[in-house]
């Protein structure tokens, strides 16, 4: 604390991410990267950017990366919203779309950082609490409210809503955003992109850093109402002009343009999930339904938190949870084949 | 305006960044970049990072690059803040240390961006009169703030204020943050940086799009007390746990461990920058004292706005300011040696 601090930022409880160890033996499964490195294309779009042409600022829109974007999912590139990481573009739907002086409902187990941005702008929060399958209850969500989140498939939980009670979502609140973050959708879900022309209530937000394999790059990105991506532009432009750089817009593009690579790699990386899932069910683990790229699972006889060291001394990390409901559960990343592989050696061994 | 939007988004001015053109055939001199493209070692250091690894996330801290500034500037890691872009840093500055219910002073002739953030973050702006020479009068800060900023040297004039006089404005306001913005500050002038030390309430930003060449890679940073940067960085995990991406750190990395190129490729500008101050003068220009990589120059018999048009049908872009005070000013970058001649023969041919 000091005098010097906007007088906010003590009540401040910034996010906590996932340990980013600097060895490199260890075999990482804690923060839901891909296994798989980026498209090489990707890489070579990237090479052609390192020129003395990194003397001169980026395209300030990423005109490149949101035409990619458009072109991906039939969409008008003013439909299209671009930034550093998904968790900027959320930090902007939170400033831009959620401050009316009404809670924000949110799963109670769903990404923590969102509890973290209501702090950071004076957003009430209010947790809704999942079902004891842990799935969204549609109907908890008909109170009144300044707006409305979930991760789809939700995290870290894995599971997926299907779209179907997204549109009752939408339709049961007209006056308010529905963001549905989308950062784990391509590896089992339909996104709900398909409907933004018919709800203009409706934004979603997806990261490269997942099923595009760029968690290094840094770049996120928003579809929705162009009045939406309006209020999204206005803040952006009011506190960076250029958030993307030359590097990332050029790779990010290229990602999105490779759908052969995109579609091999998150085929592969489904197939792992269900050898894990089966691998651990075996090992007498019960999973949770998942369409993400991490499962979450929890042993009947055994203390997560004992799990979750015992594999880190085996040189094995994943993430564990201390909030009360899940706090004997763990959320495994899928590996590379090798890793999962080591992961279930490391549990057997036990 | 939209229903969704969050009530303050309606009433955002933002920020109109210099035109970035996507014609390349431009002499552009309209928004200071360098003519030199960025260290080869930044570039060697950035295609190390094209890899794989891009899977993953970055080192949320960016301590490689904390390291290099720390090191550049004889300060403790702890003391340094980093950023994408200085515009986010700043953001982050007027966000965690303004916010203080009195307005916070700028120069009426400064940088664009300074209202912008009071709008975003709901700040009482108190722009105040520079001189008739363009100067900052130190002695009208000495009232009621909620926090000081200002360019050193000065944009878009060019104009530098003596450390001196800067350690007058620490002493006069124990009490708030004096934010020196030295965007500019390596061709011409001494950094505060050598002040932190003994004044807990100065932050200094800088930015690598300017003397390191790096516009197009997004990095910037700011030094100071580590009481304030501890606001800054709790802001930072509230909002993006990982602003900068791998490839950035590396390369801003690299720039700053390269001194002898950062030395030889400022010296190029101020030289030419010299020389182009002479030119304009010998064509009848005024030209303020400039220790940027710009100059700020009009000239007596001839509208500002009209000389930027005929520039610009001769392929060179200049940046040209509707603000009454300096609306028969032109706003020139220092381009490379080709360039520089390229705009005299297009003045002299008018």
């Amino acid at each position: 604390m000091s005098k010097f601090w906007s007088p906010f930022v003590k009540d401040l409880v910034p996010y906590v991410p996932g340990e980013q160890p600097k060895l490199s033996k260890l075999v990482k499964l804690n923060t839901n990267e891909n296994p798989y490195g980026p498209s090489p294309k990707a890489i070579a779009a990237m090479r052609e950017e390192l020129n003395d042409d990194l003397r001169l600022y980026p395209d300030p829109n990423g005109d490149r990366l949101k035409q990619a974007v458009a072109d991906f999912y039939g969409v008008k590139n003013a439909q299209v919203f671009v930034g550093n990481g998904s968790d900027e573009v959320l930090a902007h739907a939170f400033h831009g779309l959620f401050q009316h002086g009404k809670p924000l409902l949110f799963p109670d187990i769903s990404y923590s950082f969102y509890p973290v941005y209501c702090g950071l702008y004076g957003i009430q929060a209010e947790p809704l609490a999942l079902d004891e399958q842990f799935q969204i209850r549609v109907e908890d969500y008909a109170r009144p409210n300044g707006g409305i989140i979930f991760p789809n498939p939700n995290a870290p939980t894995g599971c997926l809503l299907a779209l179907e009670a997204i549109e009752h979502l939408l339709q049961a609140n007209p006056d308010t955003v529905v963001l549905v973050d989308e950062a784990y959708i391509d590896f089992g879900g339909v996104s709900a992109i398909g409907l933004v022309d018919k709800y203009p209530n409706l934004l979603v937000t997806q990261t490269l850093s997942k099923s595009r394999s760029l968690a290094g790059l840094r770049v996120g990105l928003a579809v929705g109402h162009v009045d939406l991506i309006e209020a999204l532009e206005r803040i952006k432009n009011s506190f960076n002009s250029y958030p993307l750089d030359r590097i990332a817009i050029a790779g990010a593009a290229a990602a999105f343009e490779d759908h052969a690579y995109f579609e091999q790699t998150c085929a592969a990386v489904i197939d792992s999930r269900e050898q894990v899932t089966a691998g651990l069910q075996a090992l007498g683990f019960e999973v949770l339904p998942s369409a993400a790229n991490f499962i979450f699972a929890r042993h009947p006889q055994h203390d997560a938190a004992g799990i979750a060291a015992a594999l880190r001394e085996q040189g094995v990390i994943v993430r564990h949870f201390k909030q009360a409901r899940i706090a004997q559960f763990l959320r495994i990343s899928i590996g590379s084949p090798e890793q999962n592989q080591a992961l279930l050696d490391a549990l057997a061994a036990r």
